[in-house]
């Protein structure tokens, strides 16, 4: 028996989930998850669906072949389907602040995160000491505009060398080049220290400090070209109150910025997010 | 056209979801919401799906009819089809608090919920003066353990004459018998004000304060016979802490108990609770 | 007995809090709550105390004569003091939406707000029958840019005739002028339906739902000549999903916005909100 | 120039924030913080103060020998002053999860957390990997009821060997026996996996499950003799659907624990808390 996840989006059109799901009794799977949502403005249908079956009497490159053939050419579908046991790989992106690189490494080490995390980037040597800790491959790859092409050449053979499938900047604090973002398209995710759309860019506790707000934020999105502009996956919030400092708005923050991408990148792991229009929709 | 609503429950089998949605596009159905849930301990399957359909080539009682031959027979199913503009009909219970009262009353006058309230039954004079603010009908019933036959007699009336779907319990502070709770299974909400099953009884806010939480919350949940242990719908929470005294807690937790109730009507009277083995299932 | 609230702020200096509890304890008052602020970026001192004594041994006069001399000038503060049973006067300001007023008008009515509301005000005829189902004083006052100095006029004789301390927006959709800002400075209370600086001006629940976000808010602030820019007072969020529409947005909104003003109100009408520097001090 | 904490509960009586602010006064301490609370039920007074003084002029054991003499026996007081540069000392007792031992290991490597962790006590020997990592030492101390004698007199030595002010439980597994409870007391925290006082004792997230509420907690503690009954310091909470299974009942009560225990740990190693009558005073 083996357990596969299955992720559709097209054209909104009557019988797809009829469709859909006569297929997998067709291969006698048993359907353990089924979720869909249509985007009524744009007409869009998307589906997960995670599904049991027989992995010897239904080979999953065969279900492929089927499910292209009968399904997706029909309904012109743009779609996926992972077997569970295959866990995506990711690489952390990372700079001088550890608070995020703990977090991660700990929750990984202790087995909660359905992935593997082969290496680990970063534009300084700091936190080369964390990355030996937990026994995971660290490179220093400076990154100025100046060396931005060295740079960004160094990275994409790491990813290349090490099979990345997913890239997560845990406060990363480099711009990522247009390259990288094509490449990795809707497979890099930036955990930003604000609630999206306030405070976009630098300093955003400083911002939030001097607004006035009662309460701060972090989101974690999808890097796209357009600076803490892309599709937001998962977003929390804490109350503040006038007794904090700024010092108090970034320690409270630094647990924000830990939950909220923890979460990210378990759910994309888990492959629950699709991207359209610059959105999210996230399976729960 | 006209929206309707099904709900399923029956045992997990294979092919259930494919039946349904092929029965769906058989009567050219556009599916608008489908969700699904399986128990996997207790191997049970429940759905819940919103379908747009033309109302004059397949009327609601055909429809039922072939459901019922078609689907539900050979998959033995529990289910229920609701037209979306038939709205429930709600008899409010109440007592001497008014919080809740003001608030289901201002949201209903307000639209936000999609039911009629014919009739407020209380067990004192005191709110009757609010039920003629909103112009509604009040009756009291006094309920006490002497006359608990003859007050049960007059409530089954009423909620005979006004044609009563569900029950409200708004802060209402006598039992109810299990002659109602039979009739109206599933049917009578109460709204507790703790996070059950801490606390449950009389004066929770009290031992709340006694035992020094830091959380206080409410629960809404079906009324079976035994007292505060019914599936529960909604709960939800607010933070203390030792500066608030039990007149605190009160006033904070009538936010709390307002909050619960009116989600927990909107649930039930949009039909997307479900219940099954003491614990409800509440798609959203 | 009495029981007074005195909020300070000047300089910070040492010795303030000793010589403010040392006066206290000649007037033989028993503290009952005494919270201070120190905003060390800005050296500002911010303090409020609740104190209880006796009314004829030392009336409110003699002690607010003796604070002005043996505190205020020396130290160079701003203060004031309140009996707390004089109950500051409410102006509602509403246009067409009803949720906030049914809110307001029911926590009013279930004896939960220290306050007087003698008036309401507004710019359409539609809410006056709300008005009548609570008994208060409704008046129409037109209102557009043609003719805005007439309704300001208008407004500003009925806040007098009404001997108004404090105005609430309840979803008021109009401008208020620089007139009435300066009279009832730090005295209007806005509610947005944005988690601000996020989505300020029109529109934000469409704003909001068309960036992809996965929380909403609600925010409520003393309203200054720049637009949803004045001081925050109080915020809160909801989640959403992708599986909200728009028209979803705007109900979750309703409960945040109503749950937001009504905190609001609550602290204003404490005398638990001092402003500062375009930000608020709020004791809890 | 040094910072130090005072914490103070006695009768409530009056003048004794006047006497405290006097005292700090004559001393040229500037008050950088001060909080206070009144149980009124209970007649007690809780103060916390922190101020900034010139350690050369006015050493610490003079001011604890002045304060003993001008204000503690006139008042009665209980008190405790800290300089605020002198780490507490936290000693970890862990079983066999690791999740929240990674989580403070990774804190207090990020620097985090005011205090020092000179050792780990597990009755296991799974987790000694995870203190090498970190480079803190590690003892195992087989506990069972046959040994408990044992066991408890080498917890005894290696807390006295290392010098602990307070012990933190981070899923021990294990009694602590009335000895080290009376040694430590007030000082040994606990981390339970419910919102007591709802589910104490073992399995709470399987009679959560069972009992189908909507929401799941965590609750840390001060541990005395009766189970999960000890003053509460700290809750925190996180929704739950029908369609959560017990493990991600227990995945997400995981990232609870992990924070609630922070949290707690952070508090008291701050000197926020102090405990009276079962109830903790958090000044926040």
């Amino acid at each position: 028996m083996q357990k596969i996840t299955i992720l559709i989006h097209c054209k909104d059109q009557k019988s797809i989930i009829a469709s859909v799901t006569n297929y997998i009794a067709s291969i006698e799977g048993n359907i353990i998850y089924l979720d869909q949502h249509v985007d009524a403005d744009e007409n869009v249908f998307f589906m997960r669906l995670e599904c049991e079956l027989e992995s010897e009497k239904w080979p999953i490159e065969a279900i492929k072949a089927d499910f292209e053939t009968n399904l997706a050419l029909p309904f012109d579908m743009d779609w996926k389907i992972y077997p569970q046991q295959q866990k995506p790989r990711m690489a952390l992106f990372v700079s001088k602040y550890d608070h995020c690189l703990y977090d991660i490494l700990g929750r990984y080490s202790a087995g909660e995160l359905p992935l593997e995390i082969p290496v680990i980037i970063s534009n300084h040597e700091d936190l080369k000491k964390v990355a030996e800790q937990f026994a995971i491959p660290f490179y220093c790859v400076p990154f100025t505009k100046e060396i931005k092409e060295i740079g960004e050449k160094e990275q994409l053979e790491l990813l290349d060398q090490y099979n990345i499938d997913f890239i997560v900047l845990a406060r990363y604090m480099q711009i990522i080049t247009p390259k990288l973002i094509e490449k990795y398209q809707n497979n890099i995710i930036n955990i930003h220290h604000s609630f999206l759309p306030a405070f976009p860019g630098a300093k955003p506790y400083h911002s939030a400090f001097k607004r006035g707000v009662k309460i701060i934020g972090a989101t974690s999105h999808y890097v796209t070209e357009g600076l803490d502009e892309g599709p937001i996956i998962e977003q929390d919030i804490a109350r503040v109150t006038h007794s904090h400092s700024i010092e108090d708005f970034i320690m409270k923050g630094r647990d924000l910025e830990r939950m909220v991408l923890a979460r990210a990148i378990k759910l994309h792991a888990e492959r629950k997010t699709m991207v359209y229009n610059n959105k999210t929709v996230v399976f729960l």
